[in-house]
């Protein structure tokens, strides 16, 4: 068992530039899940931890306190190895949809334990539930035997996996303390180290529709995260990845769910494809799986076979017609010329604008709701011509919605293109 | 009315470095107090603002919002002048007790609201209370009326002036954020101001028994007080004193009543009179009162006059016998020399083991118990003479109390002299 402290003793170690002893955060995290330490002061731990930082020992022990606080899954008597990805979220960002059956028809299981989205747009799992009949709940058995036969599950993470962490991201949603990298990180990997994942793939977003805005901040969050899960046995590895405008051609959910579709038939825009092949080529590699190329299995349709087992599985139909916007509304072309940016926070913000996202929690989203666009960077436009549809059951809600689109977009002469994937980092 | 703000919003800002708008300051504080902003996110602002700081616009806003939370008092119907005193607190600081009386028998009205002390020893009231018969508790018009008619009251502060102070105070003591200048001025200046005194000396302890350690914070505390007082109308002014060894020779409630009371027959410690007669001095000139020397009216009785006069308004026996001790502990000087050091912190710490001070709000405190000095710097020593007496009614106490003081003072050749007075802080 831990020593005993006190809040105010850890509070004031980390307010005065210590460095939190193993002892220390063992206690403060046990005893902030119990109650213990009251949320008043783990708020101004969070603070102190925010603007003073913790080292890389510090946040190693902060994550394994934070698992140690609930339960660990096991796959390891799986028949296949596992590869989990995590991406820290942006607009337009489907490509777990595809990814997980691309995967796992490559032969690997995707155990992909999601949560509900505060973002633009909804969660994976808003996303999914625009299927008639998709469940996003399962038990521990049944998530064990869909990896087994179809090797992909993306599914509600259990609140049995690191409680501590759950209480602690409410906590700091509400304080102020969300933009801390030793918090950030320690929070997503307790939760993807609990799980039980061989290998882990993280796809770290950088640019306006992005957590991260900078490219430094971004290259610290993946080293910190490729530091924390290498050192927990889990081979990790994270790219870096653009985020200045959304990926793909839609933001939204049903909208999502069909363009993934369209990837796994051999279609797709082709930045979605690009993103979607990358990571799971990162996800072979990091589960020690060689000679096989996820780009063939989008060709061949067996990436297509695995999605409609997997929705299946969860009593989806895949084949159902999805969920339509009742009302739309389009944004045209000012002028002719190359559309030279098209900026992902203002996209974002006009499909949560349109309902596709939620204001806070237990909130409903719209299933049909969000943008679609007709022009990325780097394409002609000319003038008149249809730039983005926007989609809403609440036609009221499209002024504020093209209110968030002034100054999204320019108009010019050529557009410098940038790379999707900005860089790689391993431990 | 204020504005309409954000508790997320707000702490974000200070936390990122920015300046708080008067209109956020006006918001979270009214917020606050209405319970709008919770516990756990005013102490994630408390930290920001600790970390980050807060400059003298911000200071003075904070303050008058604190101020605005509650009721107002107005003195200036008294037929007299009226100045306060606030010291920051210090082993053996027992100066209000002969101070307030001495100030009213040279024609300046004293209104001294206290609080109760969680320090080494009780506060000002729990000294008082070993005054059989005495009471803290007096309404508005009982004690405009003692002012009036007696000229010093010392009573316990209502919970109608600044009610946001006394709620973020108790929030800073639980989650390590006592210790901001910013916070601590803010919250002793909004209570002396709401009080409505016309003028103010402060008396900032510095050294190993203050909470201030060093004389650059202490300094800075004080300015940042002055330009409060100074800005609110208030005319204020504060001495930097020397707490690195405890004022008089005694540490606790009963026996430093005792010294009280010895001082004001003309008698007491002369470090205890000097800085009485250096305070009164303050507060005359701060009144504008002038002609009038407080070392004559300690001489010729009429301070002690005004004292039993006090005591008694307030339902207190000045002449009755007061709590002794059950048991003591002698400790006596290892060798022969001059006593160089006699650290207030060690014997601050002894005091409160001994039963003078409480571990939490409500606790009682013992009357009698306490540290007698018999000897302080600069004083000669021979080995196996009496160099402190430990008084508590509980003697299981002893040991912890003596393991304090271990280290606590040194017999060498030579004391330094410290004068009382540092330094004098002006606007």
């Amino acid at each position: 068992m831990a020593e005993r402290h006190d809040a105010v003793e850890v509070i004031i170690a980390k307010r005065d530039g210590a460095e939190l002893t193993d002892s220390q955060i063992d206690w403060v995290i046990d005893a902030y899940t119990r109650g213990v330490v009251a949320d008043e002061q783990m708020s101004a731990l969070n603070m102190a931890v925010l603007l003073n930082g913790m080292n890389r020992r510090e946040i190693a022990r902060w994550t394994a306190a934070m698992i140690a606080s609930g339960e660990r899954m096991d796959f390891s008597g799986l028949s296949r190895p596992t590869a989990d990805k995590h991406s820290t979220g942006g607009v337009g960002d489907k490509i777990t949809l595809p990814l997980a059956p691309l995967v796992a028809a490559c032969g690997v299981a995707v155990p992909q334990l999601s949560g509900r989205g505060l973002g633009h747009t909804g969660g994976t799992l808003d996303k999914l539930e625009s299927i008639p009949g998709w469940r996003a709940a399962l038990s521990n058995e049944e998530m064990m035997r869909q990896l087994e036969e179809v090797g992909a599950v993306i599914c509600a993470a259990g609140s049995g996996l690191a409680p501590a962490d759950k209480k602690l991201y409410a906590l700091r949603d509400v304080t102020g303390t969300v933009e801390a990298i030793p918090l950030i990180a320690s929070s997503i990997m307790s939760k993807k180290i609990a799980e039980g994942t061989g290998a882990l793939v993280l796809d770290v977003k950088v640019g306006s529709g992005a957590f991260m805005k900078d490219l430094g901040k971004a290259r610290e969050l993946a080293e910190t995260m490729v530091g924390l899960g290498t050192d927990a046995g889990v081979t990790t590895v994270a790219l870096l990845t653009d985020m200045s405008t959304p990926l793909g051609l839609t933001a939204g959910n049903a909208i999502e769910v069909a363009e993934s579709v369209e990837v796994l038939e051999g279609g797709g825009p082709p930045d979605v494809v690009e993103l979607t092949v990358a990571l799971a080529r990162e996800m072979l590699a990091a589960a020690g799986v060689t000679g096989v190329d996820p780009a063939d299995k989008l060709a061949d349709g067996s990436a297509m076979d695995a999605w409609r087992r997997m929705i299946r599985a969860q009593d989806g139909d895949p084949a159902a017609p999805m969920a339509v916007a009742k009302e739309s509304e389009t944004v045209k072309a000012p002028s002719s010329g190359v559309l030279t940016r098209l900026d992902a926070m203002a996209v974002g913000l006009a499909a949560w604008r349109l309902g596709a996202g939620r204001a806070k929690q237990g909130d409903p989203v719209q299933a049909g709701a969000g943008v679609v666009m007709h022009a990325k960077p780097g394409d002609s436009v000319t003038e008149g011509q249809p730039l983005l549809t926007l989609l809403t059951d609440e036609p009221d809600r499209f002024d504020r919605a093209l209110e968030s689109l002034e100054g999204g977009f320019d108009i010019g002469e050529a557009a410098q293109p940038t790379p999707i994937v900005l860089d790689r980092v391993v431990s």
